[in-house]
Parts: structure tokens; sequence; C-alpha cells
């Protein structure tokens, strides 16, 4: 892509509204725009972030098994009245009513229709069991939005919900989907530390928030040192137990400052182990048994014939709010520093002298190469000065720039920056080439 | 994918409230479920449908320059103010107040937030030309909502906006997207017919739909036989002046039979060559100069230094319509029948045997090859009886299906059928994947 053809309004100044960095670097990097108080348009550099982040979420939730579909934004408020939570959800759920006076909401989560969906179309336990996710927009009326896309009204998240025919089926669907969550966010570069949640009326150990690490996250978070080191499982078979990969990372303490106890045993004795940290949530996973299928009916017929009505959990993923949180987890004073699986570009080509036949021809040159090679390349063909070139590299925080320039053109190599080290070094084109060609 | 997981809830009936054919398929085929009137579900084996079609699209519009960016599907109804259109739209549009108060509403179509995005971020002449588009749901409050997606109240829509300093470069633009949609549909195994359509306030003969051809298509269309064998541009210039080719197929005639009249001079001296069909719109491009950036004040400096309304035009895509139209398009009493560029699985394998550890074997070994390979391949390993799977394949309407039962397997071949002629061969193993493997 071209940038003297390219939209990507960057701005030279902090914008005055925005509060956290990643507003702030998303505004100026022509991520965003604002529509109305927690809406936002989303510009080309951004839209391809977060298709990317989209995308990571996708391959993982298809690998653990979950089918994807597709639930409308506009719903009938029927299926909310069923479930008890129409009266019940107060004011973040957006009300509206139709041209023929029906009473109708912009989804803020899809329980009840993915229960619709299940009770209308599966009937035997020989179907179970089973996982719907979908990746959609959805809408909640927060009184006060604020800090950009983080806590936006409209946003893009991915929600799964899996139905099982008992608990022990129910405690596999989870696992899987802690061991999903624990890879797709290793996979966009950051560190996750689950942390137990509020299990709601059900009880139990199955409700975990995922929290990544980030030096401007807005939470206090305290966990076990040896969380720092634990990676995913590289190769993982969902169809496998995965009981004990869960039980490894839920045996470490971890936990937000609202579950956190100083004073308690367990926190004591981690001594120097115990780790205070800032986050982010960007997950959750869920168990909730038949708080929907008792009142909607949603039943299987069971082995022995009998209807059962099935176990249900759910899990979520804010795809949009990802993106301003890797933003919080990655940067620095220049800007964005983009882990490489969810850069807008992997590569940045700045021409240092535009206007110059040889430097023009040289870098359209490299230009085609890397397209042709099918590395994403910005190149900043415009005609503007060196300083805003540069400045306007290290904002959008593409992995790697190359640059450009009459002495080290007259010298048959080409400079490449490392974004995230700021190392350079001078390498011919095959060298260049290879580089970027690795996988990061 | 294995149908035994896959969620895929066809239907033997016909099912009483769908009139027309591909209502009828896509409910049978367990494409979709309606929530409520208009407003569907999309269930996996519909939403891979969609994707594609979605992307044929894309790669288009991205290859005809225009960039993608996503607008908020909730808006303020302050832009609609600004333009008019809020008291104008009527009753298709669903309004809606948030919790503090304020107008909003689901925006219906984005020629205000375009433009507001625009004012803010380009001022100059040297920024343009641009053309901007989304992919995104948009909701109208159809009265009586009806015949599935295909004119449904959410649905899901290309739309792009093009901005030019002056007439000549929004005729540019224009072209650019006669001539890409003309490649879309193409792609899509369609048969496109521009036909001109009102220009509104502006006159001229910037106002295209584009009908595709289905025997049971909503419209009656009367055009020249010789646009049933023209075919759009292989390769395209987008930067080349394309007046040329969009001369040779403004000229043919082409009516809906509201514009339609069988006394015309230009009417009756086609005789013979004058075609009777019927067809489905699914695009609309349109020209409409200065009716936002006017009294919106969407200017840029122009090369002289005055400030100059920009001029633009819209063009819009039907995604989700497109997926029924389609089905409109390719069906037989059987079922649907897929294009292969918008087929949900390229090969339906089906194992006639169920339960029969050599056939079961084969039909695995044979998936996994398909899987390798990278061939698209939803596997039936159902223990259903021979006439359902059969049926089901037909129903949903995969390019090919590949057949295994135990005769063919004792001589080592392989059947294969072709869903759209019915052609049946036998193959060995290697040569079925050469096939399979091959562009269609």
């Amino acid at each position: 892509m071209r940038l003297s053809t390219y939209f990507l309004p960057t701005l030279k100044e902090d914008p005055a509204e925005a509060q956290v960095v990643s507003h702030r670097l998303m505004l100026r990097a022509g991520m965003i725009r604002q529509h109305a108080a927690g809406i936002y348009n989303w510009l080309p550099l951004g839209l391809r972030v977060l298709r990317r982040v989209e995308w990571i979420v996708r391959e993982e939730q298809n690998a653990a098994g979950a089918q994807e579909i597709l639930m409308p934004t506009v719903q009938s408020a029927d299926l909310w009245r069923e479930s008890g939570r129409y009266e019940d959800y107060g004011k973040e759920m957006l009300r509206l009513t139709d041209r023929h006076g029906r009473a109708m909401l912009y989804s803020p989560t899809h329980e009840e229709s993915v229960t619709n969906i299940f009770r209308q179309n599966i009937k035997s336990y020989r179907d179970l069991p089973r996982m719907f996710y979908q990746i959609h927009w959805k809408f909640r009326d927060e009184v006060r939005p604020r800090f950009g896309v983080m806590r936006g009204r409209e946003f893009l998240m991915k929600d799964n919900y899996s139905f099982d025919l008992d608990y022990a089926g129910a405690r596999r669907a989870y696992n899987r989907m802690f061991v999903a969550y624990l890879r797709t966010f290793s996979r966009m570069g950051l560190r996750a530390v689950p942390m137990r949640a509020d299990a709601g009326p059900m009880g139990g150990d199955m409700s975990h928030e995922f929290i990544i690490l980030a030096a401007t996250g807005e939470s206090s978070v305290f966990f076990h040192r040896a969380l720092l080191e634990k990676n995913p499982p590289l190769n993982i078979d969902y169809t496998s137990n995965l009981q004990q990969i869960v039980n490894e990372w839920m045996s470490l303490y971890a936990a937000t400052d609202e579950k956190h106890d100083p004073q308690a045993t367990v926190v004591t004795a981690l001594g120097n182990d115990l780790i205070a940290a800032r986050g982010i949530e960007v997950g959750h996973i869920f168990y909730f048994g038949r708080k929907y299928s008792d009142p909607m009916r949603a039943m299987v017929v069971g082995p022995d014939g009998d209807l059962v009505p099935v176990e249900m959990g759910s899990y979520g993923i804010g795809i949009s709010r990802l993106v301003a949180a890797i933003i919080e987890a990655s940067h620095d004073e220049a800007g964005i520093i983009w882990p490489a699986a969810v850069a807008p570009f992997r590569v940045g080509l700045i021409n240092l002298k535009g206007g110059d036949t040889a430097i023009d021809a040289g870098c359209d040159a490299l230009y085609e190469m890397l397209c042709r090679a099918r590395v994403e390349v910005l190149y900043d063909d415009r005609h503007e000065r060196v300083g805003t070139k540069f400045a306007d590299m290290d904002l959008i925080g593409l992995p790697w720039q190359v640059i450009v320039g009459p002495k080290s053109l007259a010298r048959g190599v080409i400079e490449l920056k490392n974004r995230a080290t700021g190392a350079r070094e001078e390498l011919s084109p095959e060298a260049l080439m290879e580089r970027l060609r690795a996988k990061d």
C-alpha cells in the first residue's frame, strides 16, 4: 500500500479528550475516529488490526471445536422475557420499538438467542456436545463510556456458548475454552493470566477472567511469579482430557485487587513469589448450568429417554477492546509497537528522498519485490519531511522499518530497523527479503 | 468437517412460511433460522456462503482502489439533521433513544457518517480521489419483511462512497465501480445486467441497478441479447480510462419493466434481439454530486485556493441478499447448486456404509487426503440411510460429491458426481485428487 493514497490521518498532537495511552495512540495513528460518545469509526489502519485480532480468535475457536454462527444485533424482547432478563437488565440495554410497536433491543449478549436456536434444532443427547460462537457487534449503553474502544458502547465481541448433557461435559467444554484462551492471547504476543472470578449463583471454580498484563492497565493484579514463565501448550488435542493442564494454571495464585487479601495465608506464604502488576480484562469464561435452559426449556432426550435441560457455559473475548489492550501492553514514547501477529502491515518502507529519481526507483523496486513476496508493506512515498516520516512510522508501530536513502543505496545496502528494539542494521536486498519473509 | 458433529439442521419438508425458492432452500439446508420478522440467525453453512460472497466483494473493491473502513450501526441523529434526512427518512428508519435521552438511530445507510469522516480528516484536493467502503449490517424497518434474507430488516451490505474534486473525477469513480461490479458478480457465477435507473435530482446517466438473471427473480427485465454474451474484462487497470468499456455495456438496451416501453423505437428496432427475462437487483451505483457535501460542508481546498464542496457517489451491494439471489439463479428440484466460488465446501464425501470397517477406513483416508490438500470437504460420516445422505447432499448443493461404497472401493475406484450436471464418473484416488484440486 502506498501511503500517498492511503487514508491515514495521523495527528501530531495528543487529542485532549483521550485519557489513556491506547485511546491517544489510536486517535493519533489514524486508527479510529469518534462518531458519538462510546461509538467509533474504524479507519483503514485500525480495521486491519481489528481483523487480525478477530482472525486469531476465530482460528483458535475453530481449533477447539466451536462452530461459528451469526445472530442478529436487533432482537425481539420476547426471548428476554422468557429468561427473565428483560426487566432485570437495566439501563445498559438499549431498548427500542419497531414500526409495528413491538418491543425490541440491541443485543448486549446472546444467551437467550443461542438457547432459542438450540432448543429449536437440537433434540437428542447424541447431538451433544455443541459449542456455537459468533464474532459480532454488541451494544451496552454505559453511563460513562470512556477510554476510547476500551470501554465503548458499540463493541466487537466473540461470544461462545456451550451445550452439554451434564456437569462433566460442561467441565470439558470449560477446559477447552480455558486452554484456547491461553493460546489465543499468547499468539497475539500478550501474557494473559487467568484469575478466578465470581461464579455467581452456581458457585464452584468455573468462572475465570483473563487479564493481560500492561503497565498502564486499569486493574491491580497479584499473582504467583511462576505464571510469568508458563506458556500455553503448543500442540493440543482438544478431544483429550485437559484437566491436568487447566489444574496447573489454576493452582497458581492469581487475583484482582477486589479479591486479593494480602493477609491471607496463601498470599503470605508466597513471599517473593508474589508479583503485583497491572492488567486489563480481555476475556471471561463462565459456567452457568441451567440458568437459561431451565426457564427456556432447552432440553434433549437423554440416554434413558428422559428430557434433560442442557448444561451451558459462555465464553467471551472483547475483540475491539483487545486492540486497545494490546497497545497498552506494547508501546513507547514514540508510539505503538505492534506484535507481529496483529500488526496492520509487517513492514514500513521509508523513502528518505522522494522526488530523487534513483531513490524513487530503488524504493519502487523494493516495494514491488516485497509485494510479490506477499510481505505486507506500507510504503511512505509521500513528499514529506524525513522527520515527519520517521515520526509517523514510529507512531503507527509496524514491526520493521526499511529505510532507503542516497548513502546506503550508493553502497548497495538497505537499512532495516526493528521497531521494538530500535536496533538498526544494513543488509543486502537479498538478505533483507530473507529476513522479512521469516516468521517474525 | 465431519457432518456427525457439524450443526446442519436440514429439513425434509418445505417450511410453510417460505414463499420463494431461496427462502425455502436456505431453511431446508440449515443455512438460516428466523429470529423475528425479517431478522435471521445465520447457521454455520449459511455463514460460510455469506463470508465467501463478502470476500469476493471485498477483493474487487480493494482492486478498484477503494479502502475499507467500518462505521457504527448506532448513530447520532445530529448528522442526519444536518443533511435533512432525519425527518425525511420515514418509518423505515429504526429510531431509538439512549439512556441520556439522546436521539439515535440504527443506520439504514451511511452517507452522512462517511461525509462526516471525510470533512473532519481531508482538507485538500491533493488527497483526492478517495473511495471508502464498508461491509456491515444495516437495518431498515420494512413494513412487510418477506422472502427470507432477500428482503429482510437486518441485512449485510457493502456500501462504498466516492469523493472527487469535480464531475470528471466522479465519473471516473463511477466507471471504476461499474466495472468492479461486473467482475464481482461474474466471479460468483452470475450473469449481471446493468440497467439505467432513476438518477434522482441530478439527472444524467450515472445511476445503474445491477440485476442478476434468475428464472424465479422478482422483476421482469428486458434487454439486448448481446448482453448474454458479454463478459467483464479479465485484467483491468483501474487507473486507466474505463469509459470505453462502460460505454460498450451502457449502449446495449436494458430496462426493468417499470422503465420498459415495448412501443419505443429503440425497443421495436431490437426485434429478435430483445430478451425478456426475470431478475433480482443486487447492486446499485449512484452519482449524487453535492447532495451531502453542500449541506454538510464537506469541502477541500482546490488547486486555486478556493474551498470546493466535493462530488460524491455511492455504490451498494446487498451481500446477504446475494446469498439468496445466487440460489434463485442456481438450483433444481433437489436443492441448491452452488457456483464453485461461493460454495460453503467444495466437496461432499458420502460414506455409503457407515460402520463397515473397510469403508470407514477408506473414507477416513480420503477425508484426510482432501484436508491435507486444503480441499474443503464436508464428510457425511453419519449413521443415516443412504437415501437421506444423497438427499441432504443434493439439497446443500456442494459442487462435487465423492461417493464411497463397497463395490467401487473393491475395484479401487471412487465415484465422483458433479452436482450441477449430475454427471458421474469413476476415478482412481490420484485422479480424483487431481480433479478436485483444479480450479473448478
